[in-house]
C-alpha cells in the first residue's frame, strides 16, 4: 500500500478511536467540551509520528495505538489552554473552546485532556514503562516552557534567532521528538534506532514550525484556514521577523521596531511589511532553513531498519514540506 | 518519637524538598509563579498520607518522598486552576496566583505543576510502576470530574446528599485515597493492606471535606483564614445547605431557596441563615457524619501491620477532626 493510503487508513482509525474514547463518560459538563475539541479534526501528525516510529524500528502499529491517541489528547490540551492565553477565537474554522463554552470549562477540559493522555499512554506500557512515561512527561514540560518563552518574547525586542529556535524546539519540536521516542521505545528500539527516530521527529518539528511561520505570510488564505499576516498583526516574534530585524537597516529597521513598540500592526499594513521581508530576502532564508531541517530529518529516517516505516517517514516529511495549510 | 513530632519533622523535610524542586529551573516566567504557589504553606496532609501509608504497610518514608512531593504538586495544581474558576482572590492569607500575576501565568503554572507531579512520582517508581501511575492518573481524573460536578451543582436546585457525597468523594476523598494507595503500592503492600490504606484515605477525605463545610460556618475567623459564611455568600451546595433544604419547610425553605435563586447572599445575612441551620439541627447532622467517616477511617488504619504507621494515621485522623482551620 502507498504511504498516502496508509496515512488515510490510519487517520480513520485514529478518528474513530478518539471518538470512542469519550463514549459514555460522565459528567457531560466535563467530557462534552473535551470531545468538541477533538472533533475539530486536524492532520493528526503527532499520532502518525508515533505509529511510523514504531514501524520504522521494526515494530507494529497495533503496539502503539493508545500511545498515538495519548499524544493527540496531549496536543489538544495545549491547544485549548494556548487559545485561552492567546485570546484566539477561531481554530480550524470553528469557535475555540472558551468561546464556544466559557473560560472555566476550557481550563478544566484542558486539564482532563492532559490526564486522559496519561491514561491512554499507560495502556500501551508494559516493560520499560518508567522510561516511556519520563519521556512523555519531559515532552510536556518542554511544551510548557516553550509556551512560557513564547509569552516572554512578546514583551522583548532583542530576541535572537538562537533563542527563537530554542523556543520553537520546546514548543513544537520537542513534542514531535517525544512522539517518535515513545513510539520507538514501546516497539523495543535499540539505543541507536531510538536516537535516529527521536532526531527525525525533532528536525521535522523544527522544519514544521518555521514553515508555519512562512505559511502565515505566503500561504493561500482559504487553505491555511486563517488570515494571512496574522503573526505580523499580533506582533509575534517569528523566524521571519527576527531574521528581518537582524538584517535590516535605516527605515526598514525603524518600521520593524514599530511592530514591537505597538505590539503588532493593522491588516492593511501586512503587504508593505511583506515587501520588506522580500527585500531583505528572509523568505528565502526561511525556505533554506526548512530544507536544511527536513534533510536532517530524512537522513535520520533513512538510517532506520524497517523499509515500510522509513518510506512512511519520508513521505510524511515531503508532504509537510509541500503543504499549503 | 511522638506522632506530632514526626509530623513536624517530616513537614520540614517536605518543605525543603519542595523548595529544592524549583531551584535553578528556567524560564523564570514559568517556574517563579509555580514556586510562589508552593511557598504558600499549608498542612501538607496529602504528602503525609503518602508517608504514613508506606509506613503503615511495613515500608519506609524514604521509599516515597518523591511520591509525597508529587501529590503536593498535584494538589497545588488543582488549587491554582480552581482559584481561577472560582474567582478566588486570596488563599492562605496571600493573593492567589492569577491575582498576584495574571490569568495566563496561572493557567500555565497549573499545567507545569501537574506535569512536575508526574516527573516527581516517576522517581519513586520501579516495579509495578504502571499500576502506580494508573492510580495516580485516575485520582486526577476524579478531581477534574469532581470540580466539574461542583460547577454543575452551582446551577442546580435539586442536588441530593448522595450527589453531594459523590462530588466530594471525587473532589477531595479520591485524592486522599490515591495518596494512600500510591504510598502503600510503592512500599509493596499486599492486596488486603492496600485496600485498608486506600479506605483510610477515602474516609478521612470524606470527613475532612464535610468538616471544611462546617468550619466555613462555625470556625474561628482568624484561624480558618477566610471569612465565616463564605459558602453561603457564594451560594455553594454544601452538606449543611443540602441537608437544611431537605429538612426545611415553610418560611425556612423559602429563605433557603432564595440562596439558590440569587446565587448567594450578603455577609450581613450569614447570622440569620446560621440560625436556620441550628434550628434544623444540620450542624449536628454534619458532626455525626464527620464522626462516622472518621471511625471508618480509624477502623481501616487499625487493621494495618506496622504499629508506628498506624499510630501516625490515628494521630492524623484525630488532629483533623479536632482542627479549627
Amino acid at each position: 500500500m502507498k504511504p498516502d493510503h496508509i496515512y488515510k487508513q490510519e487517520l480513520k482509525k485514529i478518528e474513530s478511536k478518539l471518538t470512542a474514547y469519550f463514549k459514555g463518560k460522565n459528567p457531560e459538563s466535563l467530557y462534552k467540551p473535551s470531545k468538541y475539541v477533538l472533533e475539530g479534526g486536524g492532520k493528526r501528525i503527532r499520532p502518525f509520528l508515533v505509529l511510523t516510529s514504531a514501524k520504522a524500528v521494526g515494530g507494529e502499529f497495533k503496539q502503539v495505538y493508545n500511545a498515538a491517541l495519548a499524544v493527540e489528547l496531549l496536543h489538544n490540551f495545549t491547544l485549548v489552554h494556548d487559545d485561552i492565553m492567546d485570546n484566539s477565537e477561531m481554530r480550524r474554522g470553528r469557535p475555540t473552546l472558551h468561546i464556544k463554552y466559557d473560560q472555566n470549562t476550557a481550563i478544566l477540559a484542558g486539564d482532563i485532556l492532559v490526564t486522559l493522555s496519561y491514561e491512554s499512554l499507560l495502556k500501551d506500557c508494559k516493560e520499560n514503562s518508567v522510561k516511556i512515561l519520563q519521556t512523555f512527561t519531559h515532552g510536556i514540560i518542554e511544551v510548557c516552557e516553550g509556551q512560557s518563552l513564547d509569552k516572554e518574547f512578546e514583551l522583548r525586542s532583542d530576541v535572537t534567532i538562537n533563542e527563537y529556535k530554542e523556543m520553537i524546539y520546546k514548543k513544537t519540536a520537542a513534542l514531535a521528538e517525544m512522539c517518535c521516542s515513545i513510539g520507538a521505545r514501546i516497539a523495543g528500539a535499540d539505543k541507536f534506532n531510538l536516537k535516529a527516530a527521536e532526531n527525525f521527529g525533532k528536525y521535522l518539528g523544527m522544519a514544521f514550525q518555521i514553515q508555519d511561520d512562512l505559511l502565515d505570510l505566503i500561504g493561500e488564505e482559504d487553505k491555511f484556514g486563517k488570515k494571512i499576516g496574522s503573526d505580523l498583526v499580533e506582533g509575534k516574534k517569528t523566524f521571519l521577523f527576527i531574521r528581518a530585524l537582524e538584517k535590516s537597516k535605516g527605515n526598514d529597521k525603524k518600521l520593524l521596531m514599530k511592530i514591537i513598540k505597538n505590539k503588532g500592526i493593522e491588516y492593511s499594513e501586512v503587504d508593505s511589511y511583506k515587501n520588506i521581508y522580500y527585500r531583505l530576502n528572509v523568505i528565502d532564508d526561511a525556505k533554506k532553513e526548512i530544507l536544511r531541517y527536513t534533510k536532517l530529518a530524512l537522513k535520520n529516517a533513512n538510517s532506520l531498519p524497517d523499509i515500510d516505516g522509513r518510506e512512511l517517514m519520508i513521505w510524511l516529511a515531503n508532504a509537510l514540506i509541500g503543504r499549503n495549510k
